[in-house]
């Protein structure tokens, strides 16, 4: 193998590419990223059995192979050298090492062949359409945050995807949950995805597919399957696992009928309950708001840091209501809420409050409340 | 206690007192920061008993008083209203709370009496001088990465500060070491700084000065014993013990008659020894330099990442010489190397290193090898 390229070029798929690479792991073969040179093209592969990101760059190839080397010793490499340098990538045939040379510098990074590599290669699975980046990007943002840490609710370590009917139109939809609270998002179906099987998206696959959203272009070629998804991002294709499992039946927990509601301007409420929350222990966080009529008050009681109460003005005709939330609930829900206001439909204060972007009728979110 | 103070005001010198505070500390008043109203201004205490910090800052005084509440809770709320609030801070004669008020806001935070609080008094030391604050932080920033972290060489755990010759002219002498490296650097002697005593300032008491040196203004008062170092900043001082130990002879580790020399371009070398060093291990970090006419390689192997090799010009007339040094070391020092080039001074591959910088005389820096 023999090939020269730019170092922004191999830099920029490197860095994705590193990214899947776990730190620690046991087989040895699994901390190295995969190098194919072929036709005017270097191919880079990672993997940790789960997720496998395959970039393309342009090269000039002089020799066409295969190899592996240490995904985050080239990338630490290739990122120290100074800009606008050209790389050239020797690997000698039956050699277990390959020379990086730049300019002055010469790097000798031990291999391992690439037929032990355990890749998956990309396919067409069974579904398969295009979408905007942005559509993607905005299923992901509204909902990570509600994500579950639990291991051992594993069905609900992602982002449960699904095509239906958001009332007359076709929409894709994206919803994450932690048995705390709720988020649902929309997006138009796009064409083709109408077959699409309901899947669970692994959270770790979430976070790197946003990165490459970043620079994906125009679309996104989405292939899926029920234990498989795939990403055609830019120059990167994304392949992951699917969450082996069942997203339990989240339209039950979603509240109708609430009837006291409120309306509230979004940067005002989100800066008064991190400030009240300030007082509560780090523990509960809890934060209590009370409802009466054209008003809000928020707050926070803790044995140790004291008491603190703000006021606020609300569009609330109803009768009065007090109801407790974990504040980081509430702040990792309002840096969702883009619009200038936001409406909280509630029932009592044991009963699932429903959050909606007034400006956004794509996105909904669901808040148990806690004692206080 | 009763007073009105601007928002801004109040956080520019929480934030430099909460930092004094340990964030675990088994004596509660010490979480504390001391709130003192008198006379047109809020004066704010906090200490760890090895450092006071004491700052002052205008304020509207209605009711003169004193109290202690928790310095990063206070931190906290303070940081989190808006730009621009006045704070109506108000403690009831004989109340175990503070009310803090800023528009809709109101915060009770649970104070302790302020006459349990440990704080040392700033009082007139045997010596004292005025130095600019550019003077100060040079002494800091060109020796603080040579600190010992080694709890059991408690002397080296700090800068060694005296008054000497340096040549012809009076200085004030910054030293610090580890045993693997020292740095030294001087600035002009202030007038009436010669009486100094050698004193060693603590690690900690060098970065809170150093932060304080930003808003310093014109000249920094210093106050001085034996045991005591006194620093004022604008509208803080710094009040902190010394290292109750001897800094060991160090002119004996700093060479002279080193005769190969070489001359070398800051930056390349920088770049070309953080290169190298990403393929030796994480604990050695060794790289080796070898010299010969006209030329300098860089170089490092390890067993699991590889071998790198770089090629420098270099102004070296001598003859060959291999000589290891740790990555780290050559990379903080170079950080502090200002001018475009950097000279070292060799004996052989064993005996301490001398390191200048040709734009600075000021400063010198030695290195020990290592065998490699």
């Amino acid at each position: 193998m023999k090939l020269t390229i730019e170092r922004t070029a191999l830099l920029r798929s490197l860095t994705h590419v590193q990214n899947i690479v776990e730190r620690r792991t046991t087989i040895p073969i699994l901390s190295n990223v995969k190098l194919e040179a072929a036709e005017g093209q270097l191919g880079l592969t990672a993997t940790d059995l789960d997720i496998t990101l395959i970039a393309q760059e342009p090269a000039e190839i002089e020799r066409p192979g295969t190899t592996t080397v240490s995904a985050h010793t080239l990338f630490d490499v290739v990122r120290k050298l100074p800009d606008g340098s050209r790389l050239v990538l020797t690997q000698q045939p039956g050699a277990s090492e390959l020379t990086l040379e730049a300019g002055r510098s010469v790097f000798n990074l031990p291999s391992l062949a690439a037929d032990e590599f355990p890749a998956t290669a990309p396919e067409q699975l069974e579904v398969s359409f295009v979408i905007p980046p942005k559509d993607l990007a905005k299923l992901i943002d509204k909902t990570r945050f509600a994500i579950s840490t639990e291991e051992t609710r594993y069905y609900l370590n992602g982002v449960h995807l699904h095509a239906t009917k958001g009332g007359a139109e076709s929409v894709l939809r994206g919803v994450a949950t932690d048995g705390h609270r709720l988020a649902r998002v929309e997006v138009a179906l796009p064409e083709g995805g109408g077959e699409m099987p309901a899947i669970i998206v692994p959270r770790k696959t979430v976070g790197e597919l946003r990165k490459l959203l970043e620079d994906a272009g125009e679309e996104v070629a989405v292939s899926v399957s029920p234990s498989r998804i795939q990403f055609g991002c830019g120059r990167a294709i994304l392949v992951s696992r699917l969450i082996d499992g069942t997203f339990p039946d989240y339209e039950r927990v979603i509240p109708s009928g609430n009837e006291r509601i409120v309306g509230l301007a979004s940067k005002p409420f989100a800066e008064a309950v991190d400030r009240v929350a300030t007082i509560s222990t780090e523990k509960a966080r809890a934060v209590k708001l009370a409802f009466e009529q054209g008003r809000i008050t928020v707050s926070a009681v803790s044995a140790e840091a004291g008491r603190a109460v703000e006021e606020l003005d609300a569009d609330y005709p109803g009768e009065q209501l007090e109801i407790g939330f974990n504040a980081r609930y509430i702040l990792d829900m309002m840096a969702q809420i883009d619009g200038p206001e936001v409406r909280l439909e509630m029932a009592n204060a044991a009963a699932p409050t429903l959050v909606r972007d007034p400006a956004d009728s794509s996105v909904l979110y669901v808040l148990m409340p806690m004692r206080v």
